[in-house]
């Protein structure tokens, strides 16, 4: 169908030019790893990647945090014949927005990325082992948090003699831990861009990433979460990312790439089996990424993000006004028109918060009929207003 | 939780005064039913209600066609002491805005109505026997439309000898039918009140209604739609149902019932099994309802829903707007402010198309919290609007 050789050409670009980024990915060790809920993980091991070179004063990094569905990969390609770069390159790479000849851009992998199963992701979670047993951990990996996320960064950091962020920025839960180091460590940030973000989740938001764990427990693959002898449950994880999909995407991306959606596609009406050009391409793209992800993974992640609020009520007065009262960096907030998964009253109220305790925040919205993904599929539109940004 | 005591009582009434209607469901049986899609049921069995008086000339009518997750129970009380009365008893009964000392109101269940179990629902659907094993029909039931669902209820009218609908209104999957009706047989729909409606699916509503099916399809215990002799998938329904839920309310609903929605719970903190207010009310909501429903007829319902589109592409052009040339009937569009569900662009549709062929057509927003289901719990501030609609 032509019109989902257009949609996969808004993820993709063209094979890499001269001047292209090539990256690689690192891996980054560290040992007993104290969590944010009193647990301790005897050893941590996750991915990271850099762009561009660090200065003398080590005072140009800039930290990408990732979104959930995400990994470190936030740039260029592995190899020049990559079909797709890394997801932000339209605003990372020499001469861009957030320009490698100036910056030194890290990002990191998540604590339990979702893509665990993917050979580019390195990440401690569930899937792997537990130096105790030596057996995948399962649900016996502790609740880990944005905060946790934020913290394992901060030990990298330390690790290559960063004392200061240029700025740190992220999309959706890359938003989370990019407001989440400027409340905890706003001595450390310098600048604080929120794409597609929240200051905090709400009930709604809860209920509804409670609704991508369900799938995966339903699946009787998952087996309480001890599954790592067996087959994975992948009919669980396919519905748990087909919800992710459709909750991410905006409804005039669907009207889009099905214009001429047929209400009664003979199939539909002969057999109560039969599909819909829109749904087979939901469960396909679900069940490809599905290979490469990890069930437990996606539960630990929407687990973390259920628990955001910023500052994790620690240090203040545990509401999100008196976390962001903490805040010294000017901040940046770009919601998503038609955003239903993070809505944009979410930005604004941590926004208007900022404002109301007298601090310097921006915010702008960013266009598409993408809905939440336009943070990813359109944050070239906001190109000029980062790198502005970035030079105050 | 004293905010969930007060949700129930957004639904719920006090027990019935004096002069409150006392219904009963009654039973309308009809033989060899042709479905749209060519399929033959030997044998059609549902549950009707009726409010009111038949007048001499059987032109008072009025058919209030029902929701997803609803019944024919539209008004009164089964007995006195009921805790509930029907769904919408805000506007139907005597004196309210469908005024039954005027009006006969009738109300049918569906065929695979979801509330299969409820011991005052009768319906036909895949929990029911087929006639011809003598067990039930489980998928060998054929795909039902919404013009199924109308031309059962045809048959009952025609069983009544009632020829004309003074109006015929319906709520969300309830005003699929109702518009169905007016365009499939304009010179019998004399009114017609969509509630919470649109005029057709579109791609990305079917995407949704799939992801309400998926926890069925996905539960070992659905057994491909052939449980009847063993444990219902109740796990399974329960998912579902809480994703209906979910999509139905507005994200201010859950604001008012969970304000101090703490973000870190200690339980959510120390386990990942631990639960959230928020979410242990959704899922025990939904399971509630499980027990009275049944799994295959949601997917039935769904693809019903899915499969909408008004006049179902029969005696016109097959588009939306050559369907809605046919109507005769003034309309009136009653979508929801922070509708998810059936976004109000859906029944804003309907209308512009019908204003273009220059149709007598009004709309007006229902103001609430509650999204979707301000078409149900938020009905009384628009009663004056029907009252006057039913009048002209």
């Amino acid at each position: 169908m032509l019109r989902i050789i257009l949609l996969a050409s808004l993820f993709a670009c063209a094979p890499a030019a001269a001047g292209d980024l090539i990256v690689e990915k690192r891996e980054f060790v560290t040992e007993d790893f104290r969590t944010f809920g009193g647990a301790t993980i005897p050893r941590v091991r996750v991915g990271w990647e850099a762009y561009g070179e660090l200065n003398e004063e080590r005072d140009n990094v800039i930290l990408v945090t990732h979104f959930f569905s995400g990994t470190s990969h936030a740039a260029g390609r592995y190899h020049p014949d990559d079909a797709e770069p890394g997801y932000w390159d339209a605003i990372i790479g020499p001469g861009k927005a957030i320009d490698t000849t100036r910056f030194y851009v890290i990002s990191v992998d998540t604590l339990a990325n979702a893509n665990a199963h993917d050979e580019h992701v390195i990440t401690t979670g569930p899937a792997t082992p537990n130096p105790t047993t030596g057996k995948p951990w399962g649900l016996d990996f502790p609740v880990v948090t944005i905060r946790d996320f934020v913290e394992v960064q901060k030990r990298l950091l330390d690790s290559l003699g960063i004392r200061k962020l240029h700025a740190v920025i992220g999309a959706s839960m890359g938003s989370f831990q990019a407001l989440e180091w400027a409340v905890t460590y706003p001595d450390r940030v310098e600048r604080m861009v929120s794409v597609i973000g929240a200051g905090r989740m709400h009930a709604w938001e809860v209920a509804l990433l409670e609704t991508w764990t369900r799938p995966i427990r339903l699946d009787p693959d998952w087996r309480g979460g001890d599954y790592y002898d067996h087959d994975r449950p992948l009919d669980g994880l396919t519905d748990s990312l087909m919800l992710i999909t459709l909750n991410a995407l905006n409804p005039d991306f669907f009207e889009m790439q099905f214009p001429e959606h047929e209400a009664l596609p003979d199939e539909a009406l002969e057999s109560i089996h039969g599909g819909f050009a829109v749904t087979d391409w939901l469960e396909q793209r679900a069940r490809e990424r599905a290979r490469v992800s990890d069930a437990n993974h996606v539960l630990y992640l929407a687990r973390a993000s259920q628990l955001f609020i910023a500052g994790h009520g620690a240090g203040h007065d545990g509401d999100l006004a008196s976390a962001l009262a903490r805040v010294q960096a000017p901040t940046l907030f770009l919601p998503a028109q038609g955003d239903l998964l993070l809505r944009p009253e979410l930005a604004a109220e941590a926004h208007r918060l900022l404002e109301e305790a007298g601090h310097s925040s921006t915010m702008a919205t960013i266009k598409g009929p993408m809905g939440h993904l336009n943070g990813i599929a359109s944050i070239a539109s906001q190109a000029e207003r980062i790198e502005r940004f970035l030079e105050n």
